[in-house]
């Protein structure tokens, strides 16, 4: 295969408050045949995450904003259809940032591209819990939050891609966890997952009713918070925070869509009198932490001590539904786009 | 000297907001001869310090709170004037907690007691530069901060006992220094200290004025903030955060007499995609650099690397004067009051 074409997604315009489908505008272009270094490949699975939010605004980041017209990235997993570079073969299976399109032709490096160990996991595992959104989990649990056996671990977004791996890896490291998600079946995945608690933040109530949860659950404190959602959840988290507890920024999801000026957490006094560390983190910080992280989850996910979930939407079509998807919370575990 | 009475202050009530004189109450107390491995000692310095604030209201927090009729407690530097203790003879002079008093006698482990090293210093530097307010400059700048050569750092309330040592430890570490104070004459001290920019925050007129000023002074952004004074300064700094700053929250009197509900940094989310570090620390967890604080203070004060200056107030009667001064901003440095 040689001469392709692709189906890709950008932004039509940029997304005012809560993003809609009249944002996005689909494009077919051609994919030409690999030049000198390039690798032409064919997407099997797409991902969409929260951060992309984040990108559709037009302001200075750690990454660019997308620009309106242009493919939008993100995490793709595909096969190699054409290879004009000597360390990749028809075949191969590549990691990329080349998502929100079906196929593509570039460098390697020029796409994050990377070939991908046969562990004996399922190709859309690299996408979730053994790529981008474990190893955020991995990194955030273990260097930032400085996780101890016998913590007492507070995660957000418990039922997410990012949160339900913290909550099982918590497990694993003799912690007690408790897990915050909306609705009852959510709650009930994160309690399958091995959560001592698990609290139903809609049912909460805000800030009040989420301290009263937090203390039900904790009456010690927490030891450690890992922060998907920010806003009431954080504010609760500093209030139920022990001394020198450890908060890993993660994602503020409750902010990502906020028109206003949001506010902030009333009782940040708290971080001196505690000594509490709150710090932000990105996952392409802690690259150096992958190749422990692949041994480790392989081996978690073989003896049964990991365990994962995907919600899959069908088709390229589909991949701003998927997207929006993770505002309404219609995703249990990792929100993928399956394209092959 | 055996028996002797001293003078002493207790809360009369608890303040609310900001505390006035009528809140405290004087006490005349006998002080007996020393006891069995007690000392008894004449107190010539006492501290007032804005962290006492905290300790006036009825709440759990890293210290008992003071209660109602009982005297006080806080840094003082005495000679003692009669021993029942082996380490400890006539004539000694001693650091302790034992402040807000002329004389007391106890055992040294009760008040937190320690001989001073004969460094040549003036007594009262053991209060300030060399003292509680010295090692939390010390420790907050260099280990909590992580301070680097070629680091630019902003320091609020950077014309108190704490920020002016922060400015100077930055400035031996080759930093460049913002230090924000209020009023002309506070500013005019910090440039003295040798900060490359100040900040009249008073002029400045809160967040907007703050970020415009700091913008300015760092037009590439800060890499580290010590915080003195919470509120729109810390807000100010997490938006002009380069991305891996540091922040050392060692205070936030903006908030200590605050009735209403403080608002919280409207622009917290700023914490992850920067990847921003705000820790919180207590100078008692960082004892352990008390040695090396010693000999680098001595050092940097003898070759003239670091100055201080002090605002004394004459006698016990001044101590509630003294220590409500701390919040209308009455001291240039450590502020004291003499009692011997």
């Amino acid at each position: 295969m040689a001469n392709m074409t692709s189906t890709e997604w950008a932004l039509a315009e940029r997304p005012v408050g809560m993003p809609k489908l009249s944002d996005f505008q689909k494009k077919t272009v051609d994919v030409a045949a690999p030049g000198d270094g390039e690798i032409q490949v064919q997407n099997e699975w797409m991902s969409v995450d929260p951060y992309m939010r984040g990108r559709m605004y037009d302001r200075e980041s750690y990454v660019p904003p997308f620009q309106i017209g242009e493919t939008m990235q993100g995490g793709a997993v595909g096969r190699v259809t054409a290879s004009n570079h000597p360390d990749y073969k028809e075949g191969d299976l590549v990691s990329s940032m080349a998502g929100w399109r079906t196929a593509w032709t570039a460098k390697p490096e020029a796409v994050m591209a990377q070939k991908l160990p046969d562990v004996g996991l399922p190709e859309s595992a690299f996408l979730g819990i053994a790529g981008m959104p474990g190893l955020t989990a991995y990194a955030g649990i273990l260097r930032v939050a400085e996780l101890k056996e016998g913590d007492t671990v507070f995660v957000s977004g418990a039922a997410g891609a990012v949160g339900s791996t913290v909550v099982q890896i918590a497990k694993i490291k003799n912690c007690t966890v408790i897990g915050s998600a909306g609705g009852q079946e959510k709650c009930d995945f994160v309690k399958s997952l091995g959560a001592d608690h698990v609290i139903d933040y809609k049912a909460a109530g805000g800030f009040q009713g989420l301290v009263k949860a937090l203390k039900e659950a904790s009456p010690k404190g927490i030891d450690v918070y890992f922060d998907n959602v920010g806003g009431d959840h954080l504010t609760a988290a500093i209030e139920c925070a022990r001394p020198m507890a450890r908060f890993a920024e993660c994602g503020m999801i409750a902010q990502y869509n906020e028109t206003g000026q949001p506010t902030g957490p009333h009782n940040i006094i708290q971080v001196v009198g505690k000594q509490l560390k709150i710090q932000g983190f990105i996952v392409s910080t802690h690259a150096d932490m992958q190749p422990a992280f692949f041994k480790d989850m392989a081996e978690w996910i073989s003896s049964g001590q990991v365990k994962y979930e995907e919600t899959v939407m069908e088709g390229i079509d589909k991949a701003p539904d998927a997207f929006l998807g993770l505002f309404s919370g219609a995703n249990k575990g990792k929100m993928l786009v399956k394209l092959g």
